[in-house]
């Protein structure tokens, strides 16, 4: 059983923490709520009054923060987690931050000397405390390993994302997807019922096609991954229906932002020539707007 | 068996058309294409001149054409279906037009004394072709039991919308939310791919999460469609990680215009208060916005 | 003088016709509201009771109707101003109407061997009362100076376009600009509220800076639209600083769609290589998404 | 005359620096760049080699940095200006920054007894060079007064913002306006060009209505800005118009990202029912969406 310095005791913390002192690891625990912290003491865990304290002697530092400035701070800042901590441990920052910080904290630690890796966390508040997170982890493969007992108490499912900084990505990248297409359902939903359609009847339908599960195992394997542009559908087409629904949503007032933002990307899609391609050739379109490599022949 | 009339045999027509023909129906059909008519000759059908033509002596009448303006020409314009057509017969209109022209066009063929439903499909041309499209029936349930041999032929699944009109506005409703997705979800692999992540592991992460499997069925069940919208994941959490995938992409370069107008929406509901309500509250939002009643407590 | 027939005695429909009569000219008037007729006809105008009455013998006739589908259906439809009309005479659509149906209506009345030319106006139902309206002429110099008698008393200046088409083109142009300009007018004055500045401060820094003046005549003339891209506000500075703004914004929960819309485009020309061009430069990059030609050096 | 620490000597602060030498003042001057240190020294000015060293002995320090933290950093880190700066001196911070990281420095500043304002510039390089900029000064009147003759050697115009923090809050506004501007303006041209219009013809028009002039001294200041919402022009004809631009936007290939953005504002409002509103209550529906008090009766 490992010494875990944990800082950051919150609606995520707290419950993860917990899980480890069950486990049977010794926790020293700080957090800017004193009342946080004397719950977890009540359980066994040791108060520290500084990160530095927590850092005192631990095997692992886990910090679980609201923003990337509070990580760095409690590493690097005064009575900071590299101002007492052994070159032998490991920090695992579990928080979700700006992707550029993680990187810049995980080689600013490297050069005092220290061992970080990044694994934040997917699934909610219930699923931390029944200790059944999704672990996302952005390590070499013998930090993620070293790191695994922790992630079992505290997870169910641990992905090993390819390496330093590749957890804090797939986190990002996920939550990006989950975050727009929510207002994304919501569009479709209040259209759905401004025109008196069931809803039943919609979620039906939605659940056997792309829109329910998703372009990413059904439409686009066989067709832009697999560098194939021919058309099951084209973009011209993917324009002009779209166009329907926005008009028909102007005129029964339901606002579709995002809606109106697609159609444009079909609308310069449609300008550089792609007009008769696949629609899953958009992907294509928005690699050639990003200055990345295109792919398809 | 029956006589049917058949206008319209473009790329999804003919095979649609060509289905009802091996399925022992007689088949008189119209198009701009005098190939395509040809074609269709060639396996049994009887050419029409026109619209009219087509629909004399029929029993089913069944329009694929590229827009409801084309559509109503067919019916009710010169030379067009209602001239000629039995009041017995029953008009099936599968082209994917705009709802409201829709509800005008069997509104208008009832005061001529005429049947019409209309049944858009989804789907390919490949389910055109192999007789497995996806059948939208809008329309009364006699007219959609009288329909249903010939959409047995042309599709392995028929959905009972829910009335005259609910067919077409659940094309609609499924088409914006398959077409718009398509833009997203390229918004986020173009960002995947400009910081270096592989592509499997993000796959690998958000096939298992709302990212990859949508909302209808994971995270709104239980919240926002049963009424309860006291947090899962706030609103305010939403809103930030949002912040951090769109200031990342504007760092390396991935426009991503849709996730710009989702952080508005988030940015509406948190200034109506709803910050630290569950994510599942921007349809309440979206409901708010639109002038339609809002659900839950 | 001449004897005008006038359809449409809307809001703005009705001073225009009564500014024409107050001229000397002869109007037969006809309009969906008897009302709106009854009106006129207390101040001399001739009551027509359709399209084709009020054409008879007219030496102009003059549109002002809520959309181009119903201008067409006044003109070439059933009891249509086509049945009646010397062909000596010229058909003026003042309406605001999509520009490709008025392309599609000049040509076919063209077929049927009638003069027509658009003529939509600028400023308020106050102008029309007054006379003073703007004229956007959209036909050949034979026509405009045929019209140019009727302009003068409706309006108070009169632009020729450039031809036929052209009246309506610069209409939308212009209404294109005024009417988002206004909502991201709104953006910009919310988060100056909500960041407790005074208007009046606001305003009097922006009406000496483009924020107040526009581009057109400011910062373009000797930049995109000379053909040079040399930075004097770098492209990469104004994405900087619209983040800093659409940060704030979110912060103080002022929703500025425009604005977030705005700074994607930013990001599609930096990406584009242009992040060190003069911030003008964005006109090159809207050209180029829209395939048109680019024309800096 | 003053001795003035002036630190950060980019495209903006070398000549900014240059004129306040030229106008007799003593410059200790800081940069990371070696070579713009020299310059400087060139001319007389002494090289300081860092913050603090800059700072010792001034009765001004003026920083002009790319960002908030460089600023922050410069001012209070190691070797910052704090460390040797006389609480006589006054700070002044000409920089474009976040807005809230500008209150945080001063009040951070003042906590450890110095006197800071901000004090950003409009206009461009060439205005830095000639001396020519439009400083747009936030502080106490006794900080503007005290830093006036400075401003004057850098800059024709001062306008005082109205307090601490209001400087540069005015500095974003403006340019949150002229950037976004920016980018619709290249919408406005380029659908223009699309479809063939002149682009005098579309200049000449627009530059005599709120399309090149703007609305806050036009269309705004008897009606929403006086609390008046009857229509001039009404949100429901301005949603209409914009819609057939974008529709004709959509159909020659213009991505009009902005506009469409735009409609879903008007959208929001016709549901809200402003419909027949004038259009300037646009502003009146974002402050009801920003949670701002709405003012008109």
């Amino acid at each position: 059983m490992a010494t875990v310095g944990f800082i950051g005791l919150g609606q995520m913390g707290q419950p993860m923490a917990t899980n480890l002192a069950k486990g049977g690891h010794t926790l020293r625990v700080h957090d800017v709520s004193a009342e946080a912290v004397a719950s977890m003491v009540a359980n066994g865990a040791v108060a520290a009054s500084s990160p530095a304290e927590a850092a005192g002697g631990a095997d692992f530092v886990v910090t679980m923060l609201p923003n990337g400035a509070l990580v760095r701070e409690t590493l690097m800042g005064e009575n900071g987690v590299a101002t007492t901590l052994s070159k032998d441990a490991l920090v695992i920052d579990m928080s979700t931050v700006h992707p550029l910080e993680t990187d810049a904290m995980i080689a600013d630690m490297a050069k005092l000397g220290f061992s970080m890796m990044e694994a934040p966390v997917g699934r909610t508040s219930d699923h931390a405390i029944a200790g059944t997170l999704l672990v996302l982890a952005g390590g070499t493969k013998e930090q993620i390993a070293k790191a695994q007992p922790l992630f079992d108490l505290m997870g169910s499912d641990t992905v090993d994302a390819g390496g330093p900084g590749k957890g804090i990505r797939v986190k990002i990248i996920n939550n990006y997807m989950s975050i727009a297409l929510n207002t994304l359902s919501a569009e479709a939903v209040a259209l759905s019922e401004a025109i008196g359609l069931e809803f039943d009847a919609a979620m039906s339908v939605m659940s056997g096609t792309p829109a329910g599960k998703g372009h990413f195992t059904t439409t686009w394997p066989n067709k832009v991954l697999a560098g194939d542009l021919s058309p099951a559908f084209m973009i011209d087409h993917a324009h002009k229906d779209l166009g329907i629904a926005l008009d028909l949503a102007n005129q029964v007032g339901v606002p579709m932002p995002m809606g109106a933002a697609s159609r444009e990307t079909y609308n310069i899609a449609r300008s550089a020539g792609r007009g008769r391609q696949d629609w899953s050739a958009v992907l294509e379109q928005l690699r050639a707007l990003s200055g990345l490599e295109t792919k398809a022949k």
